[in-house]
Formats: C-alpha cells, structure tokens, sequence
C-alpha cells in the first residue's frame, strides 16, 4: 500500500495563557478554525497533530519574568537547564539540557512571547504531548497521534529543521532492521526518525512568522500507531554519541 | 494564506541502469504511474520533485566493482572519496565528503544495488537536480523544482532523516532575517532549511523498503520557488562549524 500524506494548517487557536485547556483550545481550533471559506481540518482517527513547543510551554506555565532591556537576560537560564556545556562562540551556547536534548540556548525562546519573558521547553514534552492526545480522544473519541515539535540547528549544516521533542500514539523510531531491501537483501538504513520528519513537513505548512502553532498529518501508515518516547526511543546515549 | 501541502508517492519509476534517461523514466513515472485504480500523480507548475539519490546515482554510472563477499570492501572507497576523518568507531567513519557533506561512510550505499556494487554519490547533486529538472520543462512545458534525496544520520539523536544533497528551482533555506514575528517582534529563528524538511516529509511515503524512488510535495509556496544550491547554501564552512 502507498501512503499519501496531507499536511494541513490548523488556523484559530487563540493566544495561549498559563492554565489553559491547550487540548480543548486545539480540538476547538480543528473543528472550527477556518481562513476565507475554507472547511475546517477536523479531527479523524489516525491523524497526526504536530504542536509547537511554544503553545505547549505558554499552557503549562514555563514562562520565566526576565529584564525586557537586557538581551542577554535569559543566559543564567541556559546555564540552569542544562546539565553540559558542548560548546560557547560568544553569546551562542550549545549544551545538553536536563531533557538530553542538545541545542542553542537550552531551547528557551523570547520570540513570540512578551519582552519580558523567556520561556522555557516542557518540564517533560512526551508526557506533554500525552496529555493532550488523551484528552481529545476522551472528549471526541478520536484516537490520534501528538507530536510536540521546536525548531533546532545542526552541525554541518546551515538553517533549522523542526524536530520531535515529545510524541504520544506514534513510533519515534521505526525499525527496519531485518527488513529487506527491493532485492531481498537486508537493508543497511534501519532506523528512520519518523517524529523529526514529521515535525519538519509540519513545519513547512505552520511557518515562523504566521502564528499557526497546530498541523495536522494525515494520512500515515496505521502501522506507525503506537505508544512511543521520544526521551526514550530517539534521545542518544551520551555513551553512545561520537559527537559530545 | 495559508500552505496545504500534499505529499505523492510516484509508483513506476523501472530499476535505473547506468546511461538511462532519468528524467524521461521519472516523466513517465508521474503521468502513467499507478498503483491499483488511482490516477497518476500527474506533472503540475510548483510541484517539487524529491528523487532519491540512490537512482541518480544508478542513472550517472556511480557505480564502481567490489567483492561481493566481502562486506568491508567499500572501505577504502570511503577513504577515497573523503576529505577529512571526523570520527570512527569500529567499522563506522564519520567523515567529510569532497562535497562538504558529513556523514556515515562518505554516503557510499551498498544496499538495493546488486552484491558486487557500491554506489557513491553524485559528483554535484545541485547540478543532478538542475538537469533533471530541465529536462522536465524542455519536454513537458512544467516548471517543477528537484530535490536530490538522501538519508543521513546526525548525533544526538537515533535514527536517520533524508536530507537534501541538491536542488533547483527551490531555495534550500528561507531568510527570515528581518521577519516579525506574530507579535512585531523581530524573529530568532532566522534561516529555516526547507529542502531538508521537503526531503524528510518525501521519505515518509518513499519508505524504505518499497522501491519508490520519487515522491512529488505538492502546494508549497510560490515564494519558494527561485534558484538554489545546497553547496552554497546549506553546507557550513569548517570555520563557522563549531563540530568539526
């Protein structure tokens, strides 16, 4: 069977706020949010919701009251979510976070929120991303898949990607070891991160500066439907890592 | 306005051999390719074309002879077609290509071709993808872009992303520089990679396993559609990697 994916924008979900009901917010937005006359998303069985960090952060609280003046006044922050420093080029840092996430900035942001606010990433975006897809599936009884998604860079090569930082009713990781390729030999790629890849086409249709923090995907391979981690399934071992 | 995108596997493509008119076998694909009663996905202006390198490199005689019954006889092609040692740990090397690309054994792939090859990369992905795409509008009148694929490891994190070894016709990461974001502040995130995030979205109906070698993302932006290279664009010079 083909797998033919749609990446739908999911328009209206409010400014978010400390406390708020964000699964209520996002299945209201799917079900009701609409630009001109189009039809809303929807929420059907088997859909993948890729969901900012940002909102997720600004629902559960993580904003951190810093000096709207200072630039730098989030620095002391980077250092207290990390548990490494990799490496300092004057004001960039790149450090492994308490989470095991390597990343500029302990993935704190002070875009899209107040001047003088630095907001920090989910205490724990698995069990962020958890939260919500139990709660529309016990209020629309509907059975999808939640990814909580943020912007990173990488080595080697230049812009940002959007990766998973937390997954609910979706491998991380699928396995391929011990399947075979076209010609029946054991394929050599084993182990494809489908959690980044689909938060880098969420990524495509949300964009940076238009405000959509929700993209729904649908249409995945059912197969892919299962309980997952990402602390657990993607996040290398330092042990295992040529790189830190 | 709001990004829709649809992401369409290209069932058809024949098993490419050295010489073969890959942009006539992918024409073919897109326009009478099909599987079961579905229609073909069809050529449209702004479609972006993902074909993977593996066919390009079939196509462009990237071939080169090895004893098929030794599993290791690629090595001293890795160090051939290497400019640097990054790391090694066993039988893994993680060095630079003479492109600039950082990956597992210099991209060499002896998987899906047969036991007696080992296929590297293209000598110039950006320039495989401006003749693929070329050929597509000289003889069907579409403006299409083309991004040549990949699979790539990266630390940090398991399992493998594609990423995009070349283009045309597309930006391969959009300038936010200057953007505002939603609440008129000016936006951190600067520069997204947008051909890593296509090819990535593109992997997730491509598979693995499956023999589909092309899938078209339909619906991007018109913005996006200028010319490009990932040499110039994307690959980090060593003195601005701070992992080299």
């Amino acid at each position: 069977m083909l797998t033919r994916l749609e990446i739908l924008p999911v328009p209206g979900l409010p400014e978010v706020a400390p406390g708020d009901d964000l699964a209520g917010q996002i299945i209201d937005a799917c079900l009701h949010g609409v630009v001109d006359d189009s039809t809303p998303v929807g929420l059907r069985d088997g859909d993948v919701l890729v969901v900012s960090q940002k909102v997720v952060s600004k629902a559960e609280g993580r904003q951190v009251i810093v000096d709207p003046d200072d630039p730098l006044a989030h620095k002391p922050l980077v250092l207290q979510e990390s548990v490494r420093i990799l490496r300092r080029r004057g004001e960039l840092i790149i450090s492994e976070t308490k989470h095991g996430f390597v990343c500029a900035n302990a993935g704190i942001d002070r875009s899209n929120v107040a001047p003088d606010v630095a907001l920090l990433l989910p205490e724990d975006s698995d069990r962020s991303a958890r939260r919500i897809r139990d709660a529309i599936e016990h209020r629309t009884d509907t059975r999808v898949a939640v990814i909580v998604a943020d912007t990173f860079g990488r080595p080697w090569r230049r812009g940002l990607t959007d990766i998973a930082l937390g997954c609910a009713g979706i491998l991380p990781v699928l396995d391929l070891r011990g399947t075979e390729d076209a010609g029946g030999r054991e394929l050599h790629v084993t182990e494809v991160c489908i959690v980044d890849e689909l938060a880098g086409a969420a990524e495509l249709v949300r964009g940076k500066s238009n405000g959509i923090a929700v993209a729904v995907i649908r249409g995945v391979d059912p197969a892919w439907l299962a309980e997952g981690s990402v602390a657990e399934d993607i996040i290398r071992h330092p042990s295992q890592d040529l790189f830190r």
